[in-house]
């Protein structure tokens, strides 16, 4: 297969579809979404066979338990799948919202008129879920997508992408709307975050590795999600009882997501009353602790926190805690170690509430809750395609308004510019 | 000078300053501006000199008359500079406004904060006002600046700078909020593009080889405004002498502005009527027409259009017209060959203008103006730093909230996640 003239096609194949998606009504959109829905319900044994054709192989290559398990799709997870796309139907749709219609001294009316990216390129690592749960998001936002998915999982998704096609068809979409990559290649994968004159920008969902990589040799945009090194403070004078149930569910609610505290700050003033409790309702969860000198003079058995650990994103049971003697150097903590992803103050104290929602540079700052919050659905926007800490365009869950733009409208009546 | 070196060391201290700018509030921030503006005023005779050596350098190296004209900061253009600086110090303030605070299904309030990007590049050519123009911007929507003049700008620039960095001690912010860079050399731009940790954005203001450039080598995101090939479509049944108002004043009223129309567009049941007395006032403005067959066929003594012509930004008295059958050829012919700048339509059709604004995919899309309306100040912004033909982030006129980001912000009385 001669890869660079493959992307081509496709890739202008897609910058085609992507025009009629985007002039299609929200009720095609819909049927789309629902036949595909109908589409995969009907093909679950095509689906079984193709997945244990990739279970297969994944075995014979010697895949990790982990790994074969993000890949198997089991009855529950087609379930799954497609109440998610009947979830997606079911939101409202961004697309053609006009907001902001004023009029100006010259009697134009200006306004800005939300309408969809374009292309957008999709690249994850293993499991074939992502391949509806993006291109749903993707079509549902207006855009054409093309899905680049884990060379371990080519046939489920594949098997996949021939539902979803069917679906485009049953509404009289093109089907170049949503594409798989039908090639493990990884020339591939170069070629598509380097044509931004088909490819609009990309959305990567894996790993950090991952990540970086693309993000080095894009030539197209990239909305990213690096670490999630997420913090909680404690403030002097806070609700010591509110502020042990989110140090704990922020840490142990589950251990390897982005939005789990990974560094516990406390105001010296509360130390010593809430560190003991604290500690031993890790302990019992089986958490382990790392804390700073004066978190040692405390907990003497614990661990100490090297520099290194204030910038960790450990998605594992362990924890660091620093003291720190106010909210500035609670918010400094958070600005340089940080990852500007989730971070939250408990706290009573309204000018320090307001104080560290401002400064704290983060895509999501809270006041008296858990960073675990920090999620598209737990938002209100119905589903989300990734969480970006980047600041330009979607910052924090990116849902389908994050899959948009805005372009000015304006309406006259002859104007004329004098 | 080591640039590497230099250019870390400014970069660090801008990333420094653009913390302390960030947290400030609005009244410090204006006052920084009222200030510089004093200062500016004071300095008159300082930027006469520092001026007159650009001037007097760029002469015997042979720079074109538009060149040195640009550069010329006459006593008018400082009154203009001040004048700018008082309306941007007039202006709402963005940071900090909340949008959307609402309370979700757990109890948590989810809202989003307006905040700075934190440090803006900003890249441009010789006109030394743009200098306090992108700062001014820059500072009161909250963020930190490194700018970077035309090298035949050095001495007005640096003397400009001074005065900014009066304006920011007089409120005590920091000096390193706004920094000209102090040297000429083109590895200073290389490092400038390629520090994501130092810098947030790149804003490159110029001609369209510098974007290019700019844009190619970049690391950091880049806010970019490339052509502006801009339409007029005369829709069948248009208004005519509504149509011919806008068709003369897109092209006419200046030619050299990104926002002139450079192709007409019209319909074949329009174009008998409509092309002779239009014709009769290109000529008499004297406007080059260039026309397909079928204009041609109306116009017999103008030259034929080439396939090229349909892609061409003239910035000149030169105008490409094609005849269309309908507004599906209309849409069709902006979105292959346009820019995405700024099209508009002239109709009496409610459906058909609706259409128009949905399917052209531009950055502004108007019915029934002139395109010439396509500018910050006409948009009502206030104030502009530039007009991006991009999809992200920030799309047409970009104006104070270009230069902000939104965080998710989440207020809670002590919620966890279950």
């Amino acid at each position: 297969m001669d890869i660079a003239q493959y992307m081509t096609e496709l890739g202008s194949a897609a910058r085609q579809a992507s025009r009629v998606v985007a002039a299609s009504s929200t009720a095609v959109r819909n049927q789309a979404l629902l036949a595909a829905c109908d589409a995969l319900d009907g093909a679950r044994e095509q689906l079984a066979l193709a997945n244990a054709e990739d279970m297969e192989r994944g075995r014979s290559n010697a895949l990790s338990a982990a790994l074969l398990d993000r890949l198997e799709l089991t009855p529950t997870r087609i379930d799954s799948m497609l109440e998610g796309l009947r979830q997606v139907a079911a939101l409202p749709d961004p697309v053609g919202s006009i907001s902001d219609l004023n009029v100006l001294p010259s009697g134009i009316q200006v306004g800005r008129m939300r309408v969809p990216l374009g292309v957008i390129g999709i690249i994850y690592e293993s499991r074939p879920n992502v391949t509806v749960e993006a291109a749903s998001l993707c079509l549902k936002s207006g855009n054409a997508t093309i899905l680049r998915g884990g060379s371990e999982a080519l046939a489920s998704n594949a098997a996949i992408a021939d539902c979803l096609a069917q679906g485009l068809q049953a509404a009289g979409l093109p089907v170049a709307a949503i594409q798989v990559l039908a090639t493990a290649d990884r020339a591939a994968v170069g070629q598509m975050i380097t044509m931004p004159e088909y490819v609009d920008v990309i959305v990567p969902r894996g790993g950090k590795g991952l990540i970086e990589r693309i993000s080095k040799d894009a030539r197209v945009p990239v909305i990213k999600h690096l670490d999630g090194v997420c913090h909680v403070y404690i403030d002097s004078g806070a609700d010591l009882a509110m502020a042990q149930a989110i140090a704990i569910n922020a840490k142990t609610q589950r251990y390897g997501t982005c939005n789990t505290m990974e560094t516990l700050l406390i105001a010296a003033s509360e130390a010593a009353a809430v560190l003991p409790p604290l500690a031993a309702a890790y302990d019992e969860a089986g958490v382990e602790l790392r804390g700073c000198e004066q978190t040692r003079a405390i907990l003497p058995n614990i661990l100490a926190a090297t520099e290194q650990d204030w910038y960790e994103e450990y998605l594992a049971p362990v924890l660091a805690i620093r003291i720190v003697d106010n909210l500035d150097e609670a918010i400094a903590h958070i600005n340089q170690y940080g990852s500007q992803h989730t971070d939250t103050i408990v706290t009573r104290d309204h000018s320090r509430a307001m104080r560290f929602l401002r400064e704290v540079d983060s895509s999501s700052v809270m006041v008296n809750a858990s960073t675990r919050f920090a999620d598209g659905f737990e938002y209100g926007l119905g589903a989300e395609i990734g969480i970006s800490t980047d600041k330009l365009h979607a910052r924090g869950p990116v849902g389908l308004e994050g899959l948009t733009s805005q372009k000015y409208i304006v309406l006259g009546e002859g104007q004329v510019r004098t």
